[in-house]
């Protein structure tokens, strides 16, 4: 595809262009989808949110006896010599982990040593019309994996399922969609959590109960209301309260917050992005900014 | 790993070595376990049911909407290709379909056109003591993927629910785990279908509503007990059915009927192979025997 943007690979330590970064058949992420991962960006050259980033890193790899050989410093110098590489202002970086390569079989053991692989490329700006208008989004009839399966809260190679969730979405030219449980609770997006202002006019958002990945932007969200004493209820949301929200919008570290204009074909609220959405997204921006101006000084101080 | 067998791949109509068997990282099977598969073996040189493993590739396919861009004459080309570059009487045989590469993202219609890659290797006898004194297998505390989420009998790239189930086998030294779906039933083992003679002395094996891989040695056994009218059970098996049963053995393409010596670290039965596993065992033996034979006479006038 000779439009988009140039992407650049670091496999266990070596940059690689696109065409040329690769990994074995062998690979255990190939074969089973046994690996983790986490994507981020940079904003000016400088990683997103990236300390948050690599401790779900290490938390997912926790939850499935996958152990880093890497430590943290170790991590953002490979994801600084990719980065060096690229030179944009912007990157999309997403940063794999595979439990390896080894004999063919289920057995963790069987895997010799971890692969390493960072993959980045210019980030556009999104469209704007996603934030001035909102997004059309369904509800998925796949059901999101039970947390007794595959716990939902392991960013692992295992997207299948959101795969098929998502194909529902794009049938039906929509922005994505939203997983529910066994239970009949909204989960989350196939790559963002859900957040509704309901139609007693309360902001919930899933509890990590339902079965969902714990955010990063959830949680910087959580810690604003937080501090400007905004109440978020953490109680589990049926499809019914989802369908009667006043307003919905779906959050990720890439998109931030991301405001609903439909669900499944009608109109949320209004039909326009609502009033907590732009009170929380402005919030949210200036927490950013904060955030980041820090991160710049100490990612600058060791990548001058 | 120098004591290994020799491993040879098929990578899109090309074979490779195993140290040379590479694929993108943008691969959908590498990013997402965005892929089928089917695992099977040569016996002096012929592949072994091998139409029911391309049927049920297909059908993989379909239940996923992955197009195979390949007719069932020209994956047979390929497997032949790599088999006789590797030419031993007795190979494993896996073929993985990867829906591709492109843009990074969950929608399916990113990816361009799809991977093929076909891994071939010496398969060593199995050990003989698994069939004369049964091996010790576990219920796995991790439940098995449920149907509404990612359906069982879809053979894909998203086994880290197997692996998970495997590896709390592995620290106990049992040869494999039997799954339970949500209601408590049993479905499978990691890489096997699962049969008992419960308490009463029927012969039963899991219902494919109860979340399971339709086993292509799970079909050939129900026809052969239709045709020597062996009474079989396909009703839901609880886990105290599964205690109490007399005998319990394992299906699978390389391992044939595999019998349990113990369960959770009971003896199950009189501790020993049974008469109905030995009975079942050496009916499909002789029924492999005179369809093998059909086999090689159709392969060998293809691939002389």
């Amino acid at each position: 595809m000779p439009t988009s943007p140039k992407r650049l690979v670091n496999v266990n330590g070596q940059v690689f262009s696109e065409h040329e970064a690769r990994i074995s058949v062998f690979d255990r992420g190939f074969l089973f989808g046994d690996s983790i991962y986490e994507v981020t960006q940079t904003i000016e050259g400088v990683p997103f949110m990236l300390d948050d980033h690599l401790d779900r890193l290490y938390r997912s790899g926790e939850k499935i006896a996958l152990q880093l050989p890497y430590s943290r410093d170790e991590l953002k110098k490979e994801l600084a010599r990719v980065l060096k590489a690229l030179a944009v202002e912007q990157a999309y970086v997403r940063i794999i982990i595979t439990r390896g390569e080894g004999e063919i079989g289920l057995d963790p053991g069987l895997a010799t040593s971890a692969n390493l692989v960072i993959i980045a490329k210019e980030l556009p700006p999104y469209p704007r019309h996603w934030y001035t208008e909102g997004v059309d989004v369904i509800v998925a009839h796949t059901l999101r994996n039970p947390t007794e399966s595959i716990d939902p809260n392991v960013k692992s190679g295992n997207y299948l399922n959101n795969v098929m969730a998502f194909a529902e979405a794009s049938r039906l030219k929509a922005f994505d969609a939203l997983m529910l449980n066994h239970r009949g609770e909204v989960t989350e997006g196939t790559t963002s959590n859900v957040w509704i202002v309901n139609e007693q006019g309360l902001l919930k958002t899933p509890p990590l109960a339902s079965g969902l990945l714990e955010g990063i932007t959830r949680k910087h969200l959580l810690e604003i209301c937080r501090e400007q004493k905004i109440e978020v209820s953490l109680t589990p949301i049926h499809l019914e309260e989802l369908q009667k929200a006043q307003e919905i919008f779906l959050t990720s570290s890439t998109k931030r917050l991301v405001p609903l204009r439909t669900l499944d074909g009608k109109a949320v609220g209004s039909g326009s992005p609502g009033p907590i959405w732009r009170q929380l997204s402005t919030a949210y921006d200036a927490h950013v900014q904060k955030i980041q101006a820090q991160a710049r000084e100490q990612w600058q101080a060791v990548n001058p």
